[in-house]
């Protein structure tokens, strides 16, 4: 089965109190077109880029990575957010769990993976502390180039590369815009090996593009299935499109303003992660695009099963209605073992697999859930692996921004970063920034009364 | 400092439109107060034990430790829910980012360390490629033995320490019931070695009895100052325990409906899904303590400073006023470093330290919270250490129970947990559970019209 499958039946009134009926499925249907038409029209002027990553050259990623193959120990990426949710969404979805332990042999001699991402110097420090700077290669992923983390973490970095080995130009790579931006332009002077995001591919939606893609092929993923799976989701699958973004809308409208996303996979944990990036970034909005306040938004919740089960499920089932929940089933998981009990106790679990055991949980918690009226749907896939997970990568992406597009919000940008960024900026006492200093001083007062 | 601090201006009346009066404050303040005296008298009356655990003795643990250290390479423990969680921030919070990758010596013969939580074969899989089985030694932690997920992963664990071992009751620690349960009867019988979980010590209350403080021990770190920290938190904190509970009540009552645990500092990631699982599970019920159907309950969602800034926090700012955001703040961070530019662009980070700029951050998202009318509190610790993670667990392990208290909650059992794990076991075919079986196949109908 190449397909992902929608299962849908526990968001419907035949099944779930105030579920969704018939007329509120057409209606919402049509909402969701609106939006797939006014996404469609931004593909076609050339607005939004991520839908054509299909026909990307992969040849110059290729070559990279079989360079880098058993020339360095280690690859550290400086990256945050849009520039490294997705690629830890493949790490933890195509590596074995605990890859970086593996020893250079069992790798394959490719590199391990560090993700510097936080401006938490305990974090950058580890990395530098386990990694030996003449057998590591430097990547740094801003599309800008002015992201203050990445800037950090890449300035520490270089300054320990640099002290350390001959020639640094041969240990960076940089992903970032083709031609605008503080990071081109170091590229450019420091004569760095350079690989593009598309101007019209924003982070979030970036990681079948070298964002993404690079990384992965540094690591022996095979990318073109990566693509390949995304290039899967076409207009065949606006059906499936409008009913998910259909679903998502009504339950927004309902009373629900919580958005789970729950895959029984551990290889999917980072994968929920990214989506409440893509949802809560791209949705999130005080201003529609005709400039109206609107406080637009729903929350999207991170969680894993069947791990939530001795966690958030009791909240889930017993507590307000007030979330919907997307499970995502693996039909058949990689290195399924047949459980053989070694105590009478368990003997229960002899002959069963745990992949089966984990798969019958996820049931059972469907019913659970539908047993005190909670509504929730399940993607299934049959294997999880670079075209499965590049499928639901481009599903999230046309879903989220076709519901963004039927409300007349903008998925694409992100207003609400600056402020927090440009405050900062002022506080480290950046040229240019000295409003913002000043502006922050007045809103920032505090009481010694409401301090303990 | 040894103190924690509490700065909770953001949630006043006084900066924020709706927020708390004075008035608000006494009458919460009132009920915070009946929750707390129901909970000391559970403590009393000895069914509620984890502020009791400030007694107990270590010397087991660190002989213990003392034996594991030098003599094997991996050391895997077999436990989910709140018998994985505590260990997992201890982890995060007090090794270094990548322990697991590090050399015996560079961990000073301590041993790495493995969770098998989920019943994902691929997990575990990777787990035994990655360890030598003579070079291994289990723990598993269940209070009961009856959970599934970890009878699962230690059966498959002990085949194969079985078949590598010779005498397998060596390498073999249990954690469980001092009595009761069949975790206990296995470790009588296969006479491995056995620690206790107080009988009156819930999972999810549990990281400071050897649940976590074992493996802690084991890790080298100090568990007499994880429990001095916990011990801290006596009747001189009350204060602070009520006025947390207020202010979370108070928002609870008005329209937020979820309640962001934002700590700025990677290594308390897993201390927001270790409160997530606290707060979820003791105050999501469907019933109160007289049986009162009454669906009660806020979402707790986890969340990162400031890696979130690149994600979440659009939508916390910009988003619908739904939620309340608690930050945490190190004020010292470890092993800070000063930013030095390497390139002009960057100029502006010269002369900050990374700590620094994180902690402005924090302040800068603040601030710009509050522009837009969102609410926020935040705890201020010195450092990040044993001492004040000991403190941060036994503060919420105090707040929630008020909270749940007080509303006549039960923030000690899980109902909701039961009804899915006796559907699994009736479809695992398990003998007793065969109208389980029936139940679910009745429950569990799906129409093809919903399937796509």
């Amino acid at each position: 089965m190449e397909r992902i499958r929608l299962d849908y039946n526990y968001v419907s009134s035949a099944f779930i109190k105030g579920g969704m009926g018939e007329t509120d499925f057409e209606q919402y249907k049509e909402k969701a077109r609106l939006g797939l038409s006014r996404l469609i029209d931004l593909v076609n002027s050339g607005s939004i880029g991520f839908p054509n990553l299909k026909g990307q050259n992969t040849v110059a990623m290729k070559s990279f990575a079989k360079e880098i193959k058993g020339s360095v120990n280690d690859f550290i990426v400086a990256g945050i957010g849009g520039s490294s949710l997705g690629l830890e969404t493949l790490c933890d979805a195509l590596l074995p769990f605990g890859y970086n332990s593996l020893s250079y042999g069992e790798r394959g001699s490719k590199p391990r993976i560090w993700v510097a991402d936080n401006v938490d110097p305990s974090k950058v420090a580890s990395i530098m502390n386990t990694c030996e700077p003449d057998d590591t290669f430097i990547c740094v992923i801003s599309k800008s180039g002015s992201t203050v983390e990445t800037a950090a973490n890449f300035n520490i970095l270089y300054e320990w590369l640099k002290s350390n080995v001959k020639d640094i130009s041969k240990k960076v790579v940089v992903i970032t815009d083709p031609d605008k931006g503080i990071m081109r332009s170091i590229a450019t002077e420091k004569k760095f090996r350079a690989f593009d995001v598309p101007s019209n591919v924003g982070g979030r939606y970036s990681v079948l593009s070298p964002v993404g893609l690079l990384p992965a092929a540094v690591l022996g993923m095979d990318i073109d299935r990566l693509i390949k799976g995304g290039a899967s989701i076409t207009s065949d699958n606006y059906e499936m499109i409008l009913v998910l973004a259909s679903i998502y809308m009504y339950y927004m409208d309902n009373g629900r303003n919580m958005n789970v996303m729950m895959p029984y996979s551990s290889r999917l944990k980072s994968f929920s992660a990214w989506f409440c990036q893509l949802w809560g970034e791209s949705l999130g909005k005080r201003y529609d695009r005709s400039g109206k306040e609107v406080f637009f938004g729903s929350t999207p919740v991170p969680s894993v099963g069947v791990i939530d089960q001795h966690s958030l499920v009791q909240l889930f089932k017993e507590g307000p209605s007030d979330k919907l929940v997307t499970f995502i089933e693996v039909l058949n998981h990689e290195s399924d073992k047949t459980l053989k009990s070694s105590f009478p106790a368990y003997d229960y679990l002899n002959g069963h697999t745990m992949g089966e055991l984990c798969n019958v949980e996820l049931k059972a918690t469907e019913a659970a859930l539908k047993n005190t009226g909670k509504p929730s749907l399940k993607l299934i896939i049959d294997v999880l692996d670079e075209y499965t997970l590049g499928q639901l990568f481009m599903l999230y992406q046309y879903v989220v921004p076709v519901i963004g597009l039927a409300h007349d919000i903008d998925p694409f940008d992100q207003p609400g970063v600056e402020e927090g960024k440009e405050y900062a900026y002022g506080l480290l006492g950046r040229d240019g920034f000295e409003e913002k200093k000043k502006a922050f001083t007045e809103i920032y007062r505090k009481q010694n009364d409401f301090i303990l």
